[in-house]
């Protein structure tokens, strides 16, 4: 085999891999039970692996948040002053096979959503989706909602979640893509979806009332609550798909608010970035561009699994989320078949005539066509102590895909 | 003020009322309970009024499966015999504020939806729905259905409803048609929707496990749930449409598979029938046009308040079950704008821009432009004895669209 036919195999399997991917959410708990190496006095991050002094405004604060969660400092000036002495350990959930939206902080006692790719027998770990502290903010206020997850609703989900013995997303999946859903950050009906299934296992598992009716106001009134389910699904479906030696497909797009990375199948866990960019966008009252910080959060890996942007002409309903026309949006969705592998046989979009979902972004195709991935996206501040200003839409930096294709040629002599 | 002046003012007045509806939920209860009118002995059914020689065979195999879940007869051959003898008593749905899908056949002990239009103080009815007897099957285990909606799942929902208060039904309607419903053969989102809002109530109410769990199953597993409640909505928003002097705009279409009938408001309460004519649709396995009867139901309740196929543009995930292609399915609803007196405010479309969907169809417009009214429905068998077998659209016979004209001429000498 030449070396073209070697790279056309591997992706064949990158893609056969990405394409059966089986999720299955198993189980609702603390992050320091279930991550691999989530150590004490360590807390994961967004995007590729950045120390504390380079960090945005954003993820700064949203750890700042996470220490004083965790009752390792008072206050903020006392969780700043440990995150400089470098008495907290910082490292990105990607190397965890977790994944965060936003800053995307997870810290040991906060719960996360464990889900396992059934096809492949490895799981992947997401946390809790809210609008502030994951944006920077570290007030009572937003800490209180990561103490309502932690004490109340995650607690109720393990539960109901233990009796029914794990629940299915695939059925989920491909009914909300029929819905308008996109998977990034449009989630009305895979949240409501979810939701309803959540509420036949707690009554099932015989919640006390106190607990399960919490949880049931929570379910039903966050239609973004599906977000970490999806992400822990990307991040499911794409790690077996690292490590295929030849196969120039991307595994990972995350962003930290400060760089933009990815991994791609044939080299490894290695990180090709480039400077986050800026989102453009829509913001909510009160906050113009001018505050808005750079493009962050390993959300991305929805795209990178042929969600989010990929699929955003099949949800209309987005685009007073982020601007845009139906047709801009159908689109976008076309011009990424130009840089993928293939379409996907059960993820279908009704608006484009049941097409499969556009999975398995080439390296090679985004340098040749120079067509980078579309993402969308919400924004961050650029201070620390902000909830969420905006949602928008951004490329990737085409110069990771350079990057990356210039050290395949290196690696792999081509 | 000329003619055409009044027609002008009397249409911005049905609009008025057809875009300020404000349907709640406020009950599930026995028909003969809540339905004025409805009297022992008596099954209403879809469409303008008939007699039971002309019925088509899925209403009457729908009466007699309400004959026998009455009680009135043990078996079919002994309710054919009674319906022949006149001993049941058969009148429209339409006259007595109901609505119901297909053979549309209420009988006073099965419990309905009572939807009140809380703009104008009236309460509109309509039955369960499901996928058996109301399309003509009379077998045990169809009959069992109804007999679970009225033991089961309907009490449950009225206990909850009862002590919740009501539930508005505009926010889950305006959140569905951003979401791929069109409100009258795709329900996932609505009923997906309904079904989180009921689970919270039947927590909060402290129902039994043993009705709650299956009501709440029940709910999460029927995605046409909410087509009882649109029905029901629809009615109670074009009954204060009624009795507008000098209106040319439409209130009500409904066929009961013999006559398709349309009543308009300057007209009060006559109906302008025509045959009604063969769907062109797709066909469960096993069935083909050749088993299938002529269009019915009360359903087009949905078009003649803008949903249906006049907002398939924005829905197409139905395409699977009703066939044809997105783009067509785009031109159907703006092709609806020629018909119609206006757009509604808050009833929106992402697909098409969040343009409002089109209401108010003008008799007028419809003989002029000769573009008659487009309906997506399900089929029945031509025979009694059947469950669905298949679904698709069709247009409303222009004919009954000319005779309205004409007789409204002929009242204000136009």
């Amino acid at each position: 085999m030449d070396i073209k036919q070697k790279i056309e195999k591997a992706n064949e399997e990158a893609v056969r891999r990405l394409t059966s991917g089986d999720p299955v959410l198993v189980d609702v708990a603390p992050a320091g039970e279930v991550i691999p190496g989530l150590e004490n006095k360590m807390i994961t991050h967004s995007g590729p692996p950045i120390e504390w002094g380079r960090m945005c405004g954003a993820q700064q604060g949203a750890i700042i948040g996470m220490v004083i969660y965790e009752g390792w400092a008072e206050g903020p000036e006392e969780a700043r002053a440990k995150l400089e002495k470098g008495e907290i350990r910082l490292e990105p959930n990607h190397h965890h096979h977790a994944v965060g939206p936003m800053a995307g902080t997870i810290s040991p006692s906060a719960p996360v959503w464990v889900v396992e790719n059934r096809a492949f027998g490895n799981r992947a770990f997401c946390r809790q989706v809210e609008g502030r502290q994951q944006f920077g903010e570290f007030s009572k206020d937003a800490l209180d909602g990561l103490r309502l997850w932690r004490d109340i609703w995650a607690p109720t989900l393990r539960e109901a979640l233990q009796k029914m013995g794990g629940l299915e997303l695939n059925p989920i999946i491909i009914q909300a893509l029929q819905m308008g859903d996109e998977l990034h950050n449009r989630h009305s009906a895979s949240s409501s979806l979810f939701a309803n299934r959540m509420a036949i296992a707690i009554s099932e598992a015989d919640v006390l009332k106190e607990r399960a009716l919490p949880t049931l106001q929570y379910l039903a009134g966050h239609n973004l609550l599906f977000l970490g389910l999806a992400m822990a699904c990307g991040k499911a479906i794409t790690d077996p798909v690292m490590d295929i030696e030849y196969s120039t497909i991307v595994t990972a797009m995350a962003r930290n608010g400060t760089d933009f990375g990815i991994r791609v199948s044939g080299l490894g866990d290695e990180w090709f970035t480039a400077p986050a960019p800026v989102v453009d966008g829509l913001f909510l009252p009160g906050y113009s561009a001018d505050d808005a910080g750079f493009d962050m959060g390993d959300s991305a890996i929805a795209e990178t699994v042929g969600w989010g942007a990929f699929t955003i002409g099949g949800a209309p309903g987005i685009l007073t989320l982020v601007g845009g026309t139906p047709e801009e949006a159908l689109e976008y969705t076309r011009e990424m078949r130009k840089i993928t592998s293939a379409t996907h046989p059960t993820y279908r979009m009704p608006a484009l005539g049941f097409a499969g979902t556009s999975v398995g972004i080439d390296i090679r195709k985004v340098v040749q066509t120079n067509v980078s991935p579309i993402i969308d996206t919400a924004i961050a501040h650029k201070d620390p102590g902000y909830p969420i200003i905006g949602a928008g839409l951004v490329r990737a930096p085409i110069e990771c895909f350079k990057q990356a294709l210039i050290a395949f040629s290196q690696k792999y002599n081509t």
